[in-house]
């Protein structure tokens, strides 16, 4: 006998697991169906907690935090191996998927394991892998099954000379002394910036002429720069047209006809849907050539009752918006008016890390917005001379007419919990004023906001003697 | 000749800085006067800034931070020598120094090497130290002379076996095995969390009954029971009778009998205002006791053109109120109304870390205000999970009818940075709604704020289903 339930979520990563929360809160009767042996999707399992992990032991283990501080030379072990870092990661990732299975438990949402694929608009078929599958009816569904690396036509991936992102973080066994990364977005950013701090030769590939062209174009730079500092390479507006696998690693050749040799190459360049075995067609629905799903405002799809959220619907995959468009998809779904305030932070788990809010000041020069700039140096700060965090910097983008924040780039440490300062500001509607005269605990690095208050209403003063 | 100035400040700590500064920037000419040879005051030379990098050398060195991981025995290197935290902090503290002398003479402070003493209350004479006096006269005059620890009369301290908190970070030469820590307040915690970290067995003694009773209960019991869990013995309620030296260390008596040997005794009872010198009869003003000067609203003292800010006021003596008051005083003696944004942050350096804003229960309970609870541990956070912070916590105190935050309490990593977020959002009349509807970067320490405000939410909704 079919299963019913009010509402029908696909997946268990963060857009899954808050939409299945919310309508559960609710009061609504849900599920939840997961086609891998664990919970979490691939932010638990192969990707942000992983990565995230591996990169809090890479900081801790090179000692790169205090190279500033001890010099260049300083490392707190000389070899560091793979099972260091994996090790760490195996723990967190398991702990991360209790924490999850709980929430779910806790909520009473239905957990099925299993791959489900459209049988109507209503009906699902979940396959559990060992022969038996299950029959579920749901009034409203939750498509929410995130994304899988794509795999560019002629490139031979074995999971150990030639890695997706998937591979990096379960099969790498040691630690490559070269490596080439093709694609230069956040996922190979972070990755780059992680062997290179390990000692790793890395080289960025990219056929664009810029990278993480959605921050700040200072920030990037200063990434950037720093990024060579640590020996990186970038090859932009350049395609690899060949990768050639042998013994001693990998040969790949570029468009220009460079050749670079590296005991690994890493392809970051996209991700695709994961809605190859969902048959949507029978849904009645269609996916773009990159296999993500259409929604409107809510996340609603072509058809009235089916949500989608999350990697699934594609920019900008970040597991703190998905678990958003879950929890509004949802709440749409049980006809409740839900909202977000509407400044979403974004983090970039670069070395040096990125954290940012609101508008670029591309965006702004584009729409003819005018601001001031207001930078404070960590440098500049007792907290950041403590951390050795000397190219560390907070950027306000400042309305000179309203004194409001228009955006918040932050480059360093932890600056992907300092722009949250910055955010709940904005949200709120505070101005230059508001930082400049509020008080922070001494020494932190929030004090950079009273420093780049202060810059930004100096300059705006200079400028108001003329008006 | 005498030297004339509109405003001419005695100390060069954050409170006098700031008051130097912003007359400066006001227009005003401005001397300041500093006794030792460094400037920056007891919070760079002996106070906030070395003891602060001091712990975040020891939290590296011990690997404390991830014993949670590879389990207690974990520790970076086996012997941490003294050099390994003095080395380090040498650095920051002349860095600091540098920073603090350009900003002075960037803003055109005349700096004057010498102590002060009053002639009149508008004249001050400073000794060089080389037999030279010079003379300044100045309109206004902002005292901000510091604080220097107390000495209990019968106790010989002599820098090696009994020490007071400017010998801990200058003197000590090796790290003791055991330790008497006298005095449970900010510096008493702060160091004793510190050694026991770095494996020292302390005991605490105070004749009060509480510890920190200016912070939230429960983050003070959690603090002490983790104090506790590193070896930490407290005596409250007693007092020390007597302290007697000998070659192996020395041997505490308490007024209950007990007694204690140990290598070291640290007495961190309190502090004096640093006043001896300033011959403040000759400016018609007087001190309290404990050497302190009584000061009005704006910081303003008896005589109406002098001000005293910072710890030679008394509480709460933090280097960041103290340039508040700083920065406040200087403008009130140029005329100038200024403002702080009323919620003013604690911050307490010990280990786990303790950062707050606004009311305690314990001051909302007394004032009759009704306030629901909203708590996330980090242990539920993807990001505690990660640092392996499995028992840092952030409590909001909330206002049942408004839904604002009354008060935010924080312990564990980063919190003296975190409790910034909930200050920004209590500053702008934010409420917990908004919080629950912002969207933050993951995984950060941040979400505890929509984990917590969820948690008043659910809480504030099922008592007004009675309603």
């Amino acid at each position: 006998m079919d299963q019913e339930f009010d509402l029908f979520v696909i997946g268990s990563g963060p857009g899954g697991q808050k939409a299945a929360i919310q309508a559960a809160k609710l009061g609504r009767r849900v599920g939840l169906a997961e086609r891998r042996r664990a919970l979490g999707g691939v932010c638990v399992n192969t990707g942000t907690i992983p990565s995230k992990t591996i990169r809090e032991a890479v900081i801790y283990l090179t000692g790169l935090s205090l190279r500033g501080m001890y010099g260049e030379g300083y490392r707190l072990k000389d070899e560091i191996r793979i099972e260091d870092l994996a090790e760490r990661t195996r723990h967190v990732v398991e702990r991360e998927r209790g924490v999850i299975r709980d929430q779910l438990v806790r909520n009473h949402v239905t957990l099925v394991d299993g791959t489900a694929r459209f049988i109507d608009s209503r009906t699902l078929a979940i396959d559990d892998h060992s022969g038996t599958e299950r029959r579920i009816t749901a009034q409203s569904i939750v498509i929410a099954s995130g994304s899988e690396p794509a795999h560019p036509e002629g490139i031979a991936f074995d999971g150990n000379t030639v890695l997706d992102s998937d591979d990096i973080v379960l099969r790498l066994t040691r630690i490559p002394k070269t490596l080439v990364v093709v694609g230069a977005g956040v996922i190979g950013i972070e990755f780059s910036s992680m062997f290179a701090a390990l000692g790793t030769k890395v080289t960025v590939v990219d056929g664009r002429p810029e990278m993480l062209e959605f921050c700040d174009g200072e920030i990037v730079e200063a990434l950037r720069y720093h990024l060579r500092d640590m020996g990186v390479t970038f090859r932009f507006g350049e395609v690899v047209t060949e990768v050639v696998q042998h013994d001693g690693g990998t040969l790949t050749t570029l468009g220009s006809g460079k050749q670079v040799a590296a005991e690994a190459v890493f392809y970051s360049a996209g991700r695709r849907g994961a809605t190859a075995d969902l048959d949507l067609e029978k849904a009645g629905l269609q996916t773009d050539e990159r296999g993500r799903i259409p929604v409107g405002p809510t996340y609603r799809t072509a058809v009235d009752h089916i949500w989608a959220v999350g990697d699934v619907i594609g920019f900008p995959s970040l597991a703190s918006t998905s678990a958003e468009q879950g929890r509004l998809a949802s709440a749409d779904a049980c006809g409740i008016e839900s909202h977000t305030s509407h400044e979403l932070p974004f983090g970039i788990f670069s070395i040096p890390e990125v954290g940012f809010v609101g508008k670029t000041e591309r965006q702004l020069t584009e729409a003819a917005v005018p601001y001031e700039v207001g930078i404070s140096h960590y440098r500049e700060l007792a907290r950041g001379q403590i951390l050795s965090e000397t190219h560390g910097m907070v950027k306000l983008l400042v309305s000179p007419s309203e004194r409001t924040i228009l955006g918040v780039h932050a480059l360093g440490a932890n600056a992907t919990e300092v722009v949250h300062i910055g955010q709940a500001v904005m949200g709120l509607g505070g101005t230059i004023d508001f930082l400049v005269e509020s008080v922070f605990n001494y020494p932190t690095l929030a004090e950079a906001y009273k420093v780049a208050a202060l810059d930004a209403m100096n300059k705006l003063r200079a400028v108001s003697t003329f008006a």
